[in-house]
């Protein structure tokens, strides 16, 4: 047996701050201590000074990810190791339904992807496109037999993955009775479509158009709209990318009535809003397609709310939607980039890099800022996502019988976030050139060290495959 | 140095939830661990099927309170008896400033008498009844050099305890910039007290006219001012045993804006409702004195709004208000109690006991009716009060570094709730005759066992004052 | 000129009730005053102990209705002598739209089926099923020269009238900027569709399952959606027969906002509820079929919630949705009505008849019940409707210079109500036997008597089209 | 008899706006019609191309009102006649009821200043100061027998005017159940005297600090706890000079759930905010003594919130609380006036001039800048006022039976507000300057004319008192 220590950090959990000896025998964590031994074959970590934290978990992230012609800059191998060096060490990704297929079909063609690419643990949404008898059986065998229990589905993009709210209401129902959940991406797309084919026949083709046609009030609309189906069936519902303080307000109404309704957000939006984009036509560049995600960054009030709902509990998560497409054609090899809709903003890949920069931001913006507290910022990074799909107490945590993920950071550590010194195979990171302090210096994954002294250790393929099970246990 | 080992039970904290040995040396938790090694002079305590939970922190007592002419029939020796029976290791009682004197002296007055006497560990809020520029200073000394960061004031009781708001107001402003916390009572005392004149006046004499002459809309009222006072004030506020929906309702607005307003309510509201009373005088008799407390019993709605928020974290404790009278006089030679009021409801002395029935009915109704997670439950009933007042991480968690107060419950074990069979000095219980799954088997203070399987072995005088810092922390 | 003088009434409008006599000339009013004198060629109509009331505006009817292979059994000639008998002088009925036509052949058919047959004035609302640029041409144009200018959309009924949010939108944009409004039929019809197929796949073919299968959170969920489509489109937006709570309160915080939101309910709402179905498939008739219509009857909360609207003005109209068809097959000669639904509800034609009790039914149920006071009865029934429909001041009080639509009325006048007295060609009135006060006694149209002393007096073909102008004048 | 025709005008009252003449005779109006003859000896005004409209009600005045060792500038004679320049034909002023004696005799000595003074017609809501039996019965006596059904308390002003919440829930419930109604003072009058005396202990005296010592948060603490006193007393409140959105926000809540609350504000909230106040002690001058106020002025933000409800009727009235002192010492002769508190803020008497600007800056910043309908500003000015405090359909409109109190006003003319044009006795107007649209051009009261083409033509001591009876008929 290969025993690890880590010697004397500060180890925080969702609720406990305290320092301690953690021994690592396997993958798993066996004992938490003061002054533990450790044999002539213990390996030890010093961690002293240091803040222990259990691997963030990132449940929105989009590997190798297709957007018509247009495939994102990271595949599972690349976007893992950036996760890693950013102290994530499981994902959830996605699995897509194509239609005239088997949820079970996708499950079976994102394993094949990542199985052997992926170096930290990972897990699947499927995404339903289409929705029948079937389609629900196969969900149901899904949750029960494959470990997937979550399922995304699309209130806009109509005419490739909308779901109509009847589907919707039938997915609901079905995984609320057997400890699934949908998540939806809410935003009306009828009406977001008609804005773009209206803007685009006036000639207004530059990247602000597309923040300019999905405005704030079509995601409160559907937020609303998604609850309302979910009270109806009976099942939890969760809001992927939730950006706007139109669509926080029905989750806040609904959670104070205890109802089971869940969001995350996105560090885009808690730390960017719309004045990134240029104000007229005049000002407009290319340059903004930067800033090209869906929804597109909101106002200051709606940030400002975002960051009060991370405390008040309302917003439970902060994951990343790491989507990247890179502003430049080329890079790396990569094609079908963003440059694509140059004059078309319609044709930009939606999406941004972010996976690799979550928890430094948060913690740098969140705590450090007094925003939030330590243990609510552990909460948020990792447990809260573990506990919600199913994850806990496998991942979430540094406790006694959990899988040994860690993260040993330094709080003091100050540098400047960089393109340039990220392990994203895309070209660009929307907080280039922050400078922010704490740093993640070493990441296990598992008891195996991925990240030494910020330095690449781990192996390519390494990750494995999470199931999950029924979901509920710990809300 | 004295060991102990906590073999095989299932820990729960606020969010964790594992399997593990406990290695206690002296008074604190050293050691977590699968299969922790025992000495031979290490006394082994075996938890196997048993959950471990941390002690409770109950926030709200009254030992030895005096209300007029009476006397509770608990004091310090019998109260914390009591309350380890129930699992409960800490309570915050009380320390009245009389009009003329000083915070301090309060407090010393109530440290006289509980020094000797209390078998479980303790705090003091300080009742302040006035407020001057000498009293702001020395409850700023009492912060910073006596362990008391709480404070307590009345919006009920003209004429004896209650302060006008401007003296709240000042309270508020002065602990609000040193790190403490003001606790409100919150009614409208000058209308309640007309009402009370009124009743009498008109020979409504009994018990029930009590709660009458209470209504909710005055306590909803007091809750909102109080939380006014507070944001003008920029100071955290809390309220003491909330009842009401009415209440409630601007808890959880202020709340929702991520404004620190914190409640707790009692294990009485969550389980009884105002149809306790007689419905009308005809149907009336002494016997309802046993629900005088303040503020009384409330709807049943009132009763589900307040689970409701227990589970969204609108209210954050239940605390017992533990204040018993006797019903009947003379029992254990106690006088002056609950009779005293047979022809008069407002000399009945007010409030019940609770303190050792608080953990066992709030996991039989809470967590195996399905109406809050296991790990809410302990949040519930150590980690949030410990948080709360500045007790944390000393006390409220099982954690390396805390202190050894740990309950070992049988969640299976059924009994039947009876004064009888209870260790308060009063002569009754709200809950005789409640059928209850869970018990308490073993509790630990500090290391020692105090109960051994439903046995005392605790020794009177062995609790010890816990002097809390400036609150905030971990909010 | 022919001069009509009503002596002595207590006139009364949405804001005066004094008494006078009123001098009409010919088909305006032109004088209002003590003791007018009158002429001898001078009609003399004696109204002392009477309340004179403006005539009834029904914004809300169904002559002549098409749904499916049932046709309404009011035709224009029947329904409009219902409505006098009720106290009613103008309606606006629907014009439907054909998909693949215009709105504006729509209105050239109605037109062509009331012109000879309406004995009362009447405006129509074109239904619009289908938007393109060129209907919304034809729509401009049908506010700016046929004097319509409210069109209503439906949110359910897919693949037969429903509109995507996107036609919505498009079309309340359009009349948004030219002085026209969308009136919303709110349900979520997609997911209404599929309860119903699920229903009737499970055997649930009864009557009562038109209303299990129309809950009252899809008519919350697309009333919210309706009032956010209105709020991008810089619209007014009006909502037909309210029925729910769930609705109610997103028009209330819209209008609280002063967000231009209208809303009517129906009789049928304000005096039955939900538990005129049976409770279960045991006690489950065909008689039930008379209390379908969509929306559904509602629970008694929304009832109460409903008549608080009405008072607080956050309901504007009472419209009755008069669609009559028959309980029984061949009554006068009609077919294809309600029996044909008997073993599948999605077949009934939905509807209740209710133009001739409106007025009677809420000024006993409303004003006698002190609901209500006398002038905001008048509002309802006729002023706010003409107001928000453009018919004002031409319709909707009594005043020199509109139109003498004038209702006398003996507030004391008990009598029973019941399908065997009415006018409407229906063999049923949800009201059979309710014992009422208040009974229309003289009905005029622009000076004619069309009712006297409750017997017709009436020609058919006397009402004339009202054409409308832009909306908006007095909000 | 003396018959008086007014030819030609538009008529606009709270529901309708049609054209047509009045006839008056003797002190009512006795007929409206087109082309009504006039008989030779009818005087006959042209009013052709004129707004006309009944006169205005003022409910707030403070006619040779008492601060301390201030009078107001005007006494009922000047301020009648400020009045009737400005449209105004009726206010109800108020008679303080000193302590130790009764409320009628409170009537008795207001009786006795405005008897042969006041040249408009005027009624008196009694300041309640104190509270006991005798006075609960004397104030029953007033509402039946003198005309006086509506009296003010303070929840403000410790140690002079305030009453506590008992005093005032006592008298809430009184009137409540004897048609009559308490309006408040609402402000939480402790927290406000204590934030004084500390602003003056540290040096800040200059008027501005009048404003910061009265936070809008503590205006809206006791609106709601008005509201609350009075859902439990059952009884309706008014809430008089409402100013901030923190108070109208409760307003809003309470009337959508139909209880009866009831609010008016001040034209200078509606056109001034804190703004007008210097923004730091540097640039602050006894200037802005003109703004002493109370409450004083407030944010923006509540400024169109006010707009909002006066649409939306969730504010009712526009009462001017005229209350004007000198801002120059010795100003016709006028001593004590604000200079009194040139160093101590606390000693400006508080309070501005508005009785005559009121109708003419609502007409121009609410009508004719669209925030308004031209029936609404009518029912704000005239209808509302006279229906909520008893005085309808004798005051409040223009019907045949009304008082003749008639407004001719032009909407065209132009002219600039300016003290020195102005009929009060106080020296400064805060519309100074102020360059509007619309003029008072001729003003009848009960027939008789007072104003003239701008001309005074009324008498001293023509005004009438006008007994009101008991309230609630046209709620």
């Amino acid at each position: 047996m290969s025993l690890t220590l880590i010697r004397g950090g500060r180890i925080v959990t969702a609720v406990d701050d305290y320092t301690a000896d953690i021994l690592v025998d396997g993958e798993q964590i066996v004992a938490i201590g003061r002054q533990l031994p450790a044999g002539s074959d213990t390996r030890v970590i010093d961690a002293a000074g240091m803040l222990v934290f259990p691997g963030g978990v990132d449940c929105h992230t989009h590997m190798e990810n297709t957007f018509g012609p247009s495939v994102t800059a990271d595949n599972f191998a690349s976007g893992t190791r950036s996760a890693a060096h950013g102290g994530t060490t499981t994902i959830i990704d996605f699995a897509l339904q194509i239609p005239g297929t088997s949820p079970l079909q996708a499950i079976e063609r994102a394993q094949s992807k990542a199985a052997s690419t992926a170096s930290i643990d990972y897990g699947f949404h499927v995404i339903v496109t289409q929705v029948d008898e079937q389609v629900l059986a196969d969900m149901r065998h899904a949750i029960r037999h494959e470990g997937v229990s979550s399922f995304k589905m699309f209130m806009a993009y109509p005419g490739t993955v909308m779901s109509d709210d009847a589907a919707i209401f039938q997915a609901m129902r079905m995984v609320g009775q057997h400890g699934g959940m949908i998540a939806l991406h809410a935003e009306n797309g009828t009406v977001v479509d008609l804005l773009i084919r209206e803007a685009l026949a006036q000639g207004h083709t530059s990247p602000r158009h597309h923040a300019l046609t999905r405005p704030a009030i079509l995601e409160g609309e559907a937020t609303h709209r998604g609850i309302k189906l979910a009270e109806l069936a009976e099942a939890p519902v969760y809001f992927v990318h939730l950006s706007a303080k139109e669509a926080l307000k029905h989750v806040v109404e609904a959670r104070d009535l205890g109802i089971p309704v869940f969001a995350e957000t996105c560090p885009h939006y808690l730390f960017f809003d719309d004045s990134a984009y240029a104000a007229s036509d005049a000002e407009d560049t290319y340059e903004h397609a930067r800033f090209v995600m869906s929804p597109p960054l909101r106002s200051k009030d709606s940030q400002n709310a975002l960051w009060t709902a991370l405390k008040t509990d309302d917003l439970q998560l902060v994951s990343t939607d790491h989507c990247p497409y890179c502003l430049k054609e080329g890079h790396l090899g990569k094609v079908n980039q963003k440059p694509l809709g140059r004059d078309d903003f319609s044709r930009i890949p939606n999406g941004v890099p972010g996976v690799e920069t979550r928890m430094t931001v948060v913690y740098d913006g969140g705590v450090r800022n007094g925003r939030i507290s330590l243990n609510r910022f552990v909460e948020l990074m990792s447990t809260a996502p573990a506990k919600l799909f199913g994850l806990f107490p496998r991942k979430g945590t540094i406790a006694v019988g959990s899988d040994a993920d860690i993260v040993i950071f330094d709080p003091n550590e100050a540098h400047t976030i960089s393109a340039a010194t990220q392990h994203s195979d895309c070209d660009f990171t929307l907080f280039e050139g922050h400078h922010v302090h704490g740093k993640v210096k070493k990441v296990l994954l598992r008891g195996e060290l991925l990240v030494d002294d910020g330095q690449w250790v781990g192996k390519t393929g390494q990750g494995r495959y999470v199931p999950r099970g029924e979901l509920g246990k710990y809300w």
